[in-house]
């Protein structure tokens, strides 16, 4: 559903061309200095009207409406809310006669019974990530010193990204990409498993970010061509320093000490200006589709930001965590 | 934690040499006939004895201890467990000074303190996946007729996967793999997004399982390097089939009645009887480990069956959840 | 934490004198009518203004700000919000030195580490309450045609309200009271023992609405004093009709079929204009605190409506959920 | 459903005449020194065999199946299960045509669709609440130093208990009761309001005892009858010390530092030996029922140790729980 988290909760809403989107924070410790212009950067980083993004440019002006007292966090939730004001819902009307190919227009109809906010892909659309990139902004100050960053690093199969990017834009196609998210810092002992190792907590939030079809930590898909001898990283001190990072910081679901590595593929925009075929429900014929409005051409670009902050509330969900050995004094 | 799900809720338990392993399934709805035969022919799959897996042979007996009567489910939980004959814990004592490269070992002290049951790899074994087998079992007639099915489709890097278990026990060393999922018969519109759409859901659980490194969908990180009119997949009828199945089977999060495919890439055993390195914690020096014990040369042998039963897991979850559209009589 | 239910979820947030308070609810079907006015009778019932109540009033202006299209539900989340207008924060800046008898004002302090919004009981405020009215209001909607109704029946110990509140102004005094809720054309078979029995969930619910300090179902706390054969309420029909109703609707944690009934203890309001004593915890004396300020004589005067509507988001819950006898198809 | 709690989290399971009764215990932190003789005291309170209470006596030997190694907990979940050895099952096979008044027959019938174990109330059973009992022994160790004790302070309407049962032994009638619950030594700062108040988290699980109809904190409904001047506790001093205790220890949902102080309503045992008027469920006519079996006069002699443990578990749950302000160092 549209909550994620034990101790560090979050509960999104918003539709594309609605009146907002936003999230609620839950689980916040209070007492963490707080200011709308932290969130600046970060949601500069996902913020479209560069090259390869769409260029709908919303101001993006995030509002914290509750949660926040003298610059502080206070304990209570916090409210993070954008209102949408760059929309031109006109374009997407067509949606419910002829569901684009590779979106969620089909599924949302039968699911929602035609009552879904289509315009713009409503509930469905990139633009609630936003809530996410505030969340992961007040994470990272939770998570200090961890840091986490991540980066584009290959589009389109290549990765001279701008080569690419002016090879899919020549052609109206789109491309997708490969993103790489590095946590530095990491104290030993972070992940619960069975269930919520750091793998599947990590997997868990990142695959809700739409675009998103694979995700592998360390070696990853590599590991499986590899042998032990091989895949094994040496620990070389006691506190756990490996001499490769196969692993990507994590051994049976709980961090060694060693960076956490993440790596994330994003398919391709689905929304592309050459013609496609998709079925018209009404009078059950194929026909030919030329998805109009702004799009991405590589939505890659702006993903990031999104997972980077995205790891950084798991890795705040965890920290915040109890169960660390020697948490209860006996 | 040890714990899965909304309404087809998992609760897992238990240790590698300690008295049992288990599960307990609540949820799960009253009337379906089961017996303990039922669990067979999926535990069988997992079993080890043959090549390439450890010659460590438990019988794997399942008894259902509680919500079964008259040979139906009572609709209160299900106790499944498995007693532990079969154990040499000798063999593990070393691990409490050098922790075995690869393993939980180290993070395992470092989070609980030393009071882990370190033997056989305690609570972090993969004997722990029994659970999940038995689970899948009567999720499998929850969903009927969804039909999951998974197999191994490349070890150590090939398709031949005898030629590689081959290559790999002459060497003493061990061998990853992919593990194919493939869900059938789909109803449209399973899935919760934002944060439940499906791929976060079912990575959620399969990264549950040890030795996991990585998990996709459909063309899944193929998809980073294809454009977007190559991914795209034709819609075709109005019940959703498509041409291709570039996003296999899932848009925007929700089932669009296609296939799910799902692949997974298993890490190669840690365990292998090759000399390696890892650090000494009590004179802090570099040692050389030679990991005797009961292994399995490619794990990945037996994991498509604990993959399979943990997807069924997943949409056993999914399809007892009450948000389709039209669930609520208006 | 600020969050509540498996199915029907909701995430509140805001404080008495900060911008706003609101909800978000998820897990709403799609296609129910809304309208902002739908609110509007509700969220006069507990509204301030008549004697024995604040006479701080707010517009109290829902806005549905997501989740809305056409008239109807979406599926997707609802986050409705309300605009503070009428603060007076002046009233409370003496809080940080004497917390006032019977609030939250102390352990919020200590909680929080003074980071809290102490302004008007910030977060702990009775305000807080008209997200739940609003979620109750569409709750209403999706348990048609089951009714829940409650209202005040006792005051200051006695039935008649008004000569109750006119004494307790007579003497700058507060007084507390007993609300009784009942919910008929309840189905059969709601309720999920063991944790989650009907009167579990309602109490979970039912405290959390400030000033409650006691709940009870059917005969309850008299069902203490009872003998069996007094106390079992004879069935009568094959639909569990039965002669009397000492179970309050509910037998083993699940509803029987007859009326649900509650009674709820609500405390007198803590803030008073007689003089009481404090602890000053700057100079650690005792001192002599006038709480000034607006505020209710009796709150329990506006609590039925917000215990009601806080039933029925349980009601919600349970009737979204999916372990019916019967539910799954084999 | 069958799980209670977010850090501290139960799973029970098991049914009154089948194979087993128990729990799993997870997010127990490691290296809790426990034997299965930790338990023995607190089984004993619960036991039958008294006056009052029923014949059936079962040895009730808790086995610690999993999570417990050298003498202490490893941080795994703890598996608890008591075989049930003295059933005697063909008791109840009426209860198929002729559901006894005032117990689960009926709605068990009607939701489980005739699948339940019917035999000995099976999972509705009280015997279920042996897994709480054991749970709470070891939430007892991790909250030391506070201390949870519950007793019985009034049965069948009068103090004198004794007296009380000898008068319903005679008329072959059953009794109910009142259980005063304190806990002391409490930390400042306990509770997740607004919804996971002390209260409502406390109730959430009380409630779920079996025959429980009423809870109340601190005066309770006697404060419905008092006025603020009389109910609001003096703060004495720094520490949050109050001259009285009608709070019951929690303000604002939040453990103040006094004693939290909880009383709870039991009613009478359903099962009488009386006859009693119940409906043929085969000929829809009104038959005489009398059950025969093996019963409690006074079920409520039995619970104070089930709600002492409870609210132990509950009172576990919140310390481990991370939200105490200055938990995060910044």
């Amino acid at each position: 559903m549209n909550q994620f988290g034990r101790e560090y909760r979050l509960s999104i809403f918003g539709e594309s061309h609605g009146q907002c989107v936003g999230i609620v924070i839950d689980g916040c410790p209070a007492g963490i200095p707080l200011h709308e212009n932290d969130f600046l950067t970060d949601i500069q980083r996902r913020k479209s009207g560069a090259k390869g993004t769409t260029p709908r440019t919303e101001e993006d002006r995030p509002v914290i409406k509750t949660g926040l007292f003298n610059g502080h966090t206070t304990g209570a939730p916090l409210m993070i809310q954008f209102e949408n004001t760059n929309t031109r819902s006109h374009d997407y009307s067509f949606i419910k006669d002829t569901p684009r190919p590779g979106h969620a227009d089909f599924v949302a109809m039968e699911k929602f019974g035609g009552f879904e906010d289509y315009r713009g892909g409503g509930h469905f659309s990139g633009r609630i990530t936003l809530g996410l990139v505030v969340a992961g902004v007040i994470a990272k100050k939770i998570i200090h010193p961890v840091l986490v960053q991540a980066k584009l690093i290959e589009a389109g199969g290549i990765q001279d990204i701008d080569k690419a990017i002016d090879r899919a834009i020549e052609k109206n196609d789109s491309i997708g990409g490969i993103v790489q998210c590095i946590a530095t810092n990491i104290p030993i002992g972070l992940g619960e498993p069975f269930f919520d190792s750091v793998e599947a907590s990590i997997s868990h939030m990142v695959f809700s970010i739409p675009a998103i079809k694979g995700v592998e930590f360390g070696s990853g898909f590599e590991a499986a061509k590899m042998t032990g001898s091989q895949h094994n990283d040496k620990i070389m001190d006691v506190n756990g320093k490996t001499a490769t990072n196969h692993a990507g910081g994590i051994n049976g679901g709980i961090t060694n000490g060693n960076d956490i590595v993440i790596r994330v593929a994003v398919k391709p925009t689905s929304s592309i200006k050459l013609p496609q075929h998709t079925i018209s429900l009404k009078d059950r014929k194929i026909k030919e589709l030329i998805v109009e409005g702004r799009h991405d051409t590589c939505i890659a670009l702006r993903i990031p930001v999104v997972v980077e902050n995205a790891v950084a509330c798991v890795l705040a969900d965890f920290m915040l965590m109890a169960h660390q050995a020697g948490r209860v004094n006996r």
